[in-house]
């Protein structure tokens, strides 16, 4: 690679989630270009263990360890180095105006994510985004925000990194379909009947991809690809009825657009987050990278097929919710968050997640949030209300 | 689609070729854009009758036939309408000064093409290349001048438009691969026992795509994917041991790019040439287009396999020709040339057209051709050796 490129993409980054299986990948690629990455900001929810050694070994100006119970630990453990330690997420928050961070790459599950990424935004600090939750709940905040202050967002789901992808050096041209692509997880094919005995342990086998454990719950009740559907209506400002899934097991296409001359175009590569980090991080610019590489010989048959939404009602749930508006895939977010740990416990069936979002859905009342507050409040009163019921 | 657009579009074609596969397709692309698109002149080779009431349809500023014989025919055919119509090849090379051409869509088949094309080029309009030939024998001599007179070559085969379609936008990222899909022809399978015995109608039944009867036996012998991997090196100036050939018999997917950070994209469609056809005429822009979609439902697996240089050895002698260089490419494409002729005329046997082209390519002696006359006399010295001898 031509060094002057790589000293143009000179960045210094913000992980926030460093220590989940995310942020983990994106450090995996940092490694690969140390001249090129300054660890700048790195987060944790309360692993402070990990979050000390990766401290110890990207050097980064500041810590925050979101969990206070964990401050103490942290801030000892790096007391020979040469870094600011905080705590909280409010801390978090206030760190998106310190001015030395070029990028943020935010690899946050849940909810928790909003807050520090719309702060990113305000202080127009590009961002990197990993964290579904920001834009399926908060879309249009984020995205008029982005607009406003003319912060680039770029998608680090493997789908949506697929589509951004496909619509580089198209502006101007109509999209005319969005397809996401969808592994189908490790229950496809099976029936309601068959569904109601599954373990957290099987749903936690994904066929493809390695993910955390609540991404694959998702992707086993295919509400990550629901998640995914309104996340994509907002990064790309694209019509819910344009944007369509198709089930592919082998999780080599990552998704396709097709524009109005109906040409399709797609990305596809070996199901791996470390492509779409990397690209988010260095975008424009592709630089050259030594993980493995695709190759059809290995894959001698892609297949296709349309979801089920019967076995998995889910992904209907998702459009559902979009199309209603407001605060209701908010709602739907914080139902499925609070559905999937019951099951995660051995505390529901599977086949009692898409229920207990339903029920959530019609008992939570419709508004319309202006805020990022109000849409915590609708996040809360979803928990206050399935946790009481259940 | 926005009006201000299309008027900004608005261009005056020369469309060579008028009355074949490629040319008839063309104009059924042109027939949805009447407002877009002024046919400016219509050439052909010696379809008089189809040349005439084509030119009565479009009635463009000029038409020539190249048939010489044919010249009286098409005079009195159009002495109705407003048309100059010359006849030869000179005149067709003569017309690329009238000025008021704005691009040349070049659907030529074989050597007469070059010539038109590279005084397109020389008079600095843009030209849209469905005539494979131009660049297989001379694509060093079409790439320096068309670089030197800043004349984009928009490629309209479909694996190369797929490609071209795959690098918009990414000027500057280095490609690290390139993927040409090959249905594999009718006889995807069989051996050389099995190919001794194949005849012109079986090899004519094309599994999907609807092409010329050339290009139909080079789909068959695997040639046509050999000239298509030389027509790529030249087009996006890119090393032979970078271009890889995958058989997919389904042809959806139409050719990809493999960038050095592993990525991969991929142009995919229903087979039909009226897209590439279409992208080539309106590039950058893309416009509603009427023809049918591709939809997964329709095509619910994908495969792919190596090619099998055994039983299909032509792909092999035209990597062998391009990297020996010089004139090479040009005795491969017209042995082809004269050995499809035979085959088709049933005087040889299916088998015996790579066992010509590799006589041919020992035979006539290597040189390096400097301008489109040396590589005639090489095209003419091979026709010359093989009719002789066969």
């Amino acid at each position: 690679m031509p060094h002057k490129k790589i000293i143009n993409l000179k960045r210094a980054i913000a992980l926030l989630g460093s220590t989940g299986s995310m942020g983990t990948q994106a450090l995996k690629v940092i490694d690969q270009f140390p001249d090129l990455f300054d660890v700048e900001l790195l987060s944790a929810y309360s692993n402070a263990d990990l979050l000390i050694q990766q401290a110890q070994k990207y050097k980064p100006n500041t810590v925050v360890i979101i969990d206070d119970n964990e401050y103490l630990k942290v801030k000892s453990g790096l007391e020979k180095e040469d870094c600011k330690v905080f705590s909280g997420l409010s801390s978090l928050v206030d760190c998106m105006t310190m001015g030395s961070i070029d990028m943020v790459l935010s690899c946050i599950v849940g909810i928790a994510g909003l807050a520090p990424v719309y702060a990113a935004i305000e202080n127009e600090i590009p961002v990197a985004l990993a964290n579904k939750e920001t834009l399926v709940v908060a879309g249009e905040l984020m995205m008029q925000k982005a607009l406003e202050k003319r912060v680039p967002i770029i998608p680090v789901d493997s789908e949506h990194s697929a589509i951004f992808q496909c619509l580089v050096g198209e502006a101007g041209n109509a999209v005319e379909k969005i397809i996401l692509t969808a592994s189908g997880g490790p229950f496809r094919g099976m029936n309601i009947a068959e569904l109601e005995k599954v373990t957290s342990k099987q749903a936690l086998n994904h066929p493809n991809w390695t993910m955390g454990n609540k991404i694959t719950i998702d992707s086993a009740t295919l509400m990550n690809k629901g998640l995914e559907v309104i996340e994509a209506k907002w990064l790309f400002d694209i019509n819910l009825d344009k944007i369509e899934v198709i089930v592919h097991p082998q999780s080599i296409i990552h998704s396709l657009v097709q524009f109005v001359d109906g040409s399709v175009k797609a990305q596809l590569g070996l199901p791996d987050m470390k492509m779409p980090i990397q690209y988010a991080l260095t975008f424009p610019t592709r630089l050259y990278s030594e993980f493995p590489r695709f190759s059809f010989l290995d894959y001698p048959a892609f297949t296709f097929e349309k979801p089920d939404l019967e076995s998995f009602p889910c992904l209907a749930l998702a459009y559902q919710a979009s199309k209603a508006g407001g605060n209701k895939p908010c709602v739907l977010n914080a139902a499925n968050e609070v559905a999937v740990a019951k099951f995660l416990n051995g505390k529901i069936k599977f086949t009692e997640i898409p229920k207990i979002i339903e029920t959530a859905l019609e008992k939570i009342p419709f508004s319309t949030p202006k805020t990022i507050e109000n849409y915590l409040e609708t996040d809360h009163e979803t928990r206050k209300l399935l946790n009481n019921k259940y």
